[in-house]
């Protein structure tokens, strides 16, 4: 389903739609930093943004955007966020949509603008120019690798995903790019993330189907509990599959949704994994809970104790961490009704840190992936949560960012 | 105020009160890891214990104490939490009461207990019992530096200190020791802190004037955003000092209050100073908020953040990311009217992050101790906040704690 060369076509897979990314020089480093995603069949989009009252610009206007219900592109930069740049921020994430949209023959209302990277910092907006230039030069049907390349900022790798499925006897296909690394948590973070489709659906399902399955996904991951000023997820719908209409919530718009989610969970997965400095995958499977919102704080409560993710870095079996975690999540648990396994071996039980089989569990700490199981023992709703350990590189990446 | 003289008389300074520390063998280190504090007056007492559903045993236990209103002594140990540790725990708990009761003549509800160290362990009674007696048979004047170090866990330090003040033409002498260096957070966390007084006072007045205390000093100091299972403020009041009683809240509850709490501060400020790993010690103070509640929400969302922690750790001047957790604090700021400094030197004012002189702020970030000032310009209430960086040590500290 998400294979290497669906990775490859990224945002391209879907039929109609183009991308390409290029160097602008805003990077310091030199690297790809200017993306750009096209089609020429004006797509259907929805759009889910941060809900820190300090949004970047480009966040204001991509909201309005979203607002129109439909847009032919977006374009992108890594390097620099535009946040906290005040009036002449707004003016130059409009510059960026106004220079896009003449070199695309569309309107600057039809393009979604996004950019991550340092705070504080104004755009510069001839290199800026110069890059989006070039990229729209460059749209291809191969260049999802150089946009998702374009969008990353210390994230180690570009995470990239595509899939289809039959709606109505039609293919319809579906692919993405998102970045996000630091900053990460719930109700999103440092993150963008772009999912085209080809798929023909009405507009207000589309944003139904965006909101639910971030819910599961984005807003369940989390690497530090920072959340960024610049996150926002994008889907664009062009209809280019030609299936009948999605307009009502029928099969047809769960065949979308479950499709739609897989591809969020993916992606949500693979940037916890790669999460600043991480060394483990940690999937925490909390069962038992009396609600969606109850199972989610728990598990958030776990996967942001500092004291939990460095004990698995280290290693070190703590289940007392953990247990910890859980009782001071807010949520109102029964110590002696909770339980606890890491990697399949019950570590806590009725009120009591168990003996366990230190050799057993030294393989299974020793793993890159580790699941922990919470069982609450309260109902019968669940949630998981996806994120990763602290370790010194997450320290190193962060203490001199902007030297 | 708070002397070295201060700081080594610690909770034998008030008229009455004895202390020790010994080693019983708990701690794997064999550093000193039994203390007992004792006053031959019974003192009314008061207590503030851990939020975290997952108590510790000694914490249940030390509630009921609280409860009876008076009592003769703590004990406490390092080492070992005896947290999820079940029955088992509290009977092992109960049990240190009982040795203690026996060796000092009173009875086993008139002792504190608290425990400090790894969750999930249970207590090595045997060691213990030894411990507590040979404790008990070095009561002295003298031995309230051995008290305070017998209590710490990851600390680097012992924190103690000291003052008296004039009520109704009487000295009335305070004394204090406390540890807690990792798991500290509002609410408070693996901290320990003992306080005794020979003040007179109404027991219930006692009570309100230390939870009044911890609200603006424990309550508003973070390490690592982690709870504990075993915070436990005491405070013992014997009495000694022969003041005519505080009874009621006019001027002699007012200066009791006023001393409690500067005591409170002032160890606050030490723990927060001796975080885990720390190489810096930030003061965070937020005004123009709309309440208290707001103002400590914002400066606890910039404390917490470990991506404000590392720029710090690094020396990187970098107010995107504050502005960016006073955004996601869940307190409606509004940007525009929000400015925050960096020892003093503005760094963002008026939606914008603002140019500096970057010398200036070098310097400012050079020092051990730096002040974050944060004016959301909404109201007048204020909120001060004591933290510490995040640091590769941090990590070091907690990826091994176990092993």
């Amino acid at each position: 389903m998400f294979s290497e060369n669906h990775k490859k076509a990224g945002v391209c897979y879907p039929q109609g739609f183009t991308a390409a990314g290029v160097r602008a020089g805003i990077k310091k480093n030199g690297n790809l930093d200017v993306a750009v995603i096209y089609t020429e069949k004006k797509a259907a989009i929805a759009g889910v943004f941060t809900k820190n009252l300090v949004a970047a610009a480009p966040v204001h206007l991509s909201k309005i955007v979203v607002g129109t219900g439909t847009a032919h592109a977006v374009v992108a930069n890594a390097g620099c966020a535009n946040a906290c740049t005040g009036e002449q921020g707004i003016r130059d994430a409009e510059k960026m949509a106004i220079i896009a949209a003449k070199e695309l023959n569309c309107r600057a209302d039809d393009i979604i603008v996004a950019s991550t990277g340092l705070i504080g910092s104004n755009l510069p907006m001839d290199k800026m120019e110069a890059g989006i230039k070039d990229a729209v030069k460059n749209l291809s049907s191969e260049g999802s690798v150089n946009a998702g390349n374009a969008i990353i900022t210390t994230d180690t790798y570009s995470k990239a995903c595509a899939t289809e499925v039959e709606i109505g006897g039609v293919e319809v296909r579906f692919g993405a790019i998102a970045k996000g690394s630091g900053m990460i948590r719930p109700d999103m973070a440092t993150m963008l993330c772009f999912i085209t489709t080809d798929a023909d659906i009405d507009q207000k399902l589309l944003q139904k189907a965006l909101r639910d399955a971030t819910e599961v996904s984005f807003n369940c991951m989390t690497v530090d509990g920072d959340m960024s000023t610049n996150d926002s997820v994008v889907v664009l719908a062009n209809g280019a599959a030609s299936n009948k209409k999605i307009v009502d919530k029928g099969d047809d718009y769960q065949k979308f949704y479950e499709t739609l989610k897989n591809i969020c969970v993916e992606l949500a997965k693979k940037i916890a994994a790669d999460g600043e400095g991480a060394s483990k995958f940690l999937t925490i499977n909390v069962t038992g809970a009396e609600s969606f919102a109850d199972a989610k704080k728990v598990g958030m409560a776990v996967a942001n104790s500092p004291l939990v993710k460095t004990a698995f870095f280290g290693q070190d079996a703590n289940p007392g961490r953990t247990i910890c975690a859980v009782g001071y999540s807010g949520v109102h648990i029964i110590p002696e009704k909770t339980s606890i396994k890491f990697g399949g071996l019950t570590v806590y039980d009725k009120g009591l840190v168990t003996k366990f089989d230190a050799d057993a569990m030294k393989k299974i700490l020793a793993e890159h992936d580790i699941v922990v199981d919470i069982d609450l023992g309260l109902g019968d709703t669940a949630a998981t949560i996806y994120t990763c350990d602290l370790s010194f590189q997450y320290i190193k990446i962060n203490a001199d960012y902007t030297t």
